[in-house]
């Protein structure tokens, strides 16, 4: 079931929630990427296995973006995340974002952004969040551009 | 129901996931910070509201920190977060950490990390994630001090 259209100019998109079927390609899409060519693996064992508990939980919603001719354009990991602090704001929290290398330059990034908050809004949502690698230069000024503020530092530790 | 305990020389504290009636004393501890104090209400009503939509979720664990006395000592929210990406890697994803002024400088806060990231293991979590206002420089420390890497830029947007 299409959720939601994105047109640009003279490009047409569909976004949709994933299912199993997507998950090869959504990999495959994760993989090409400067750091995610090291951190996916060809084993697609445990993505299904991740892919289950995303898909049967209502606050997660994986999105692919399919162009016209049923390709995968992109893909973003949507989260709703109630929580007390900020006058108990729910968030909504964005990861693994991908466009594909054939989408790129066409506004489809900025669009499944504004899409993803008007996802984020409709649900109560009042704060969009996410963090990305300190190397990534160029998705700094997107978000930036986008009205995103580099307002907090992100830490990570492998357990 | 204690999840586990907390022996800290002579201090012993509590572990356990909170409860409506802790909700009051909870947000009393998120407000009584810098950044926090001018973030939070004094209406009460929005925070029971997420509290019932964290406490339904087992992917959340709003946990409780009780002195002896059982006074509220601490407080962080844990979430599971499956996901795709880093090889379908489950992220351990905490938000909203306070230690109670009287608690400070007994180490609590390090065995309250402590005791997170075995929350997160036994559960399968491979990475554990956080990020803190930049303005936040003792925070920093600490967390470098627990061994996590500062790799990301932490964007935020209010919707």
């Amino acid at each position: 079931m299409s959720v939601a259209k994105i047109l640009l100019d003279e490009l047409s998109f569909t976004v949709r929630r994933a299912r199993t079927g997507d998950v090869d390609e959504i990999v495959a899409l994760l993989r090409d990427d400067d750091l995610g060519a090291s951190r996916e693996s060809e084993d697609l064992g445990p993505y299904a296995s991740a892919f289950r508990q995303i898909d049967s939980d209502a606050n997660h919603f994986l999105a692919v973006i399919e162009s016209e001719n049923g390709e995968l354009a992109g893909t973003m990991h949507l989260t709703l995340l109630p929580g007390l602090s900020r006058n108990a704001a729910t968030r909504l929290q964005i990861e693994a974002v991908r466009v594909a290398r054939s989408a790129r330059g066409t506004g489809l990034g900025t669009a499944m952004f504004e899409w993803a908050h008007d996802f984020g809004r409709e649900r109560g949502a009042r704060l969009v969040q996410l963090t990305t690698d300190k190397s990534r230069q160029d998705a700094h000024r997107f978000y930036r551009a986008l009205g995103y503020s580099d307002s907090h530092e992100g830490f990570k530790l492998e357990l």
